[in-house]
């Protein structure tokens, strides 16, 4: 199996003009590891707390858009949902993205893209109380629509098979 | 100690127009552990190589020159220079971005947003060989100027002890 | 009636990959007060006042364009037209923008970001001579096509029942 | 006067090349005027009024930093500070954006342009609960720095006077 | 025959919310001579040469995608492949971009984008070496698709009449 | 003399943190011949020639302020001035560009880039009466300040020399 951007030595996209438009969906995390004083501060205090996860949760769906700028051999696509969610679980902010489109191609960069920039936000919101936070990973979770098949990430399959 | 971009309860840029220019400096790192099968194709094969490293590198490269676009209350900076540099060690691609300006701001988030978005650019690269690709760690590692002193990472300064 | 925008206390965009696609059309106007002294420099010198109209017009192409990027939980769309007419009306520089496309949302937001961006353009035309311009109105006159009906702003629907 | 833009019949952008750098400062505002059913929704319902506050905040702020990009003839600037501000006073959203930034012209366009699309953001935010929403004012209220003087919209200067 | 973007002595873009989707394909190609001093170093060094062809591509792929922003009249488009191919031939960089879509307008453009930005980057990676570099010729070779009938370039043409 | 782009066998931008600061000039040209038919449309139809040329006029300048996004290794930068001046010499469309700023590091390719999309423009404009115009050269005709001393082409030379 050859990676598909590899053709004959070079970097290039993938032609996808011979592909039908099927709907795509595609989730991925970002996980944010915080300090417990941050973790405190984000949790305890009501009023600051909508916008950590407002502005975490707005980077991530304008990054989504913008996929195709960021990532050189994406293509650009018109995304019909985007949603980012973020939440404070122990020391950990968890951030899901999901992406839906109805295109030629699928969605995992934008979900990945969309919770990497969530994350590198909530990092920004919050580097002036602690200067240690981690990305922990960055990862998809599932996948659907298209030629190649649904992914489900190994845990997730775990989990089904309960 | 208050989040400072967290006055008034409701997000805003950090006002940095008292503050002199000088010179600022950050490195940040990201890394993704990929299966021995990428690993192998990303490692023997010398005429691909060379296109994932300077696809990534690229990419991070010129994220980082907009960041100010990405995370939201980022300012807006122009960079005296950004370095992206790309190896694999072992199962893990290894990413180090450095940043250089002249300015009133420091440039973690420039660091960290090229190599994360390196980090998913490599994953665009080598994602139909492996699907199960993580961006393990993202991280600030050092950083130097600006009047919140200098920041060198716990395990950068364990060594720096030895 | 809840703002479609505000599922669940947190800002995301509307899932639009179930609506069919269709033809949709909208129509904005955005109007800027001049000084006298401005509007007759705009007037009666035939040679600067193609300028003004033409970087009005064109600026409001290039942002209805970018809208998806502007307006964070709007979609990005390819769009089918943009048409941005402007004109000077005694001491009213009057902007029309109008937008189609065939897609699954409507292009409202495209046409108010065109003109309200057109509008600011004329403003910076114009701010070495007239320091005090005022957009004055920024508004949808008409829209049609997709599942909530046509719209046309009461003043238009009062001159349709003549 | 002639239009500073208007040298030679063609547009261009200004040269401030022999411009010294000083602090600029520019403040203006935008009134977006809603139903009085959104109106109470925005009013009532704290978990959602975060929301609105932050997005169109967000927007302001993102835009204004792209203002070079937007208004064909600006600059492109490094903004040392954007502050928007956002509030609902009867049945009119006002917001507030406040520009500052250390180069050789000033920053106008920048805060005009934050204020117009944050408004063009409530607009986004409320639209499925009132469609006749209407921008009613957009405008410079204050300026200081450079070479042209201080500038204070007549009803601040009034207000001054008493 | 009128200049399709000169309706009504204002520029606009054409509108094509009539045409039906179909598959557009386009081909243009630039060249650029360089000096025999840099043509060595490009040839003989084949660490470097992968960067500079690299580098090439990858800002002709990249502008491709974001044609609309940069062409005022352009519609912005989600494009199905584009393909940036760059070799050297004696003194002179030879670039072809090659651009499909599936979609309601040509992609002509795209493709001459791609080409003449791969050629500026070209002209960046080697202007340390030779500062007198020239693009020689931006021009589309092939174009089919859509309703005004398929093209090819004068020379193109004679070779298929042999 | 190896090319400063290339330094440990990767691409990587000019770190430029050490230079002073000092007022950077470039001036490019492009040019874009015409067929017969598509010369007397822009020179015969004065309506319709303010358009072409204001068109491209401002297409290069906005596309000089985003240098730094097209080519992959040049510095994001505030420019103090951008000028296209474009002009019909019998059968080609002539640009000239020219930038000035006060930085780090120069400004050769955002005159090239201003020069080159103005001339993408030109052909955007007049693509439906001429499918055979081809940009015939876009080169670097001066350029001064910063360390590498100035540079003129060399026909210019030799103008200086009579």
């Amino acid at each position: 199996k050859r990676p598909s951007h590899w053709a004959d030595g070079r970097a290039n996209m993938v032609n996808v003009s011979h592909k039908p438009e099927s709907l795509r969906r595609a989730l991925a995390e970002a996980r944010v590891r915080v300090s417990p004083e941050l973790a405190a501060i984000i949790q305890s205090q009501s009023l600051f707390k909508g916008d950590l996860f407002t502005v975490a949760s707005l980077a991530g769906i304008q990054a989504a858009k913008r996929t195709g700028e960021l990532i050189p051999l994406c293509h650009n696509l018109p995304l019909d949902w985007v949603d980012v969610r973020v939440e404070l679980r122990d020391l950990t902010v968890v951030i899901e993205a999901e992406v839906h489109t109805t295109g030629r191609t699928g969605v995992e960069m934008e979900a990945l893209t969309a919770a990497a920039v969530a994350a590198l936000a909530v990092i920004d919101m919050g580097k002036s109380v602690d200067r240690g936070m981690v990305i922990e990973s960055v990862r998809l979770l599932e996948k659907s629509g298209g030629q190649h098949g649904d992914y489900r990430a190994p845990d997730r399959r775990e989990e089904d098979a309960k």
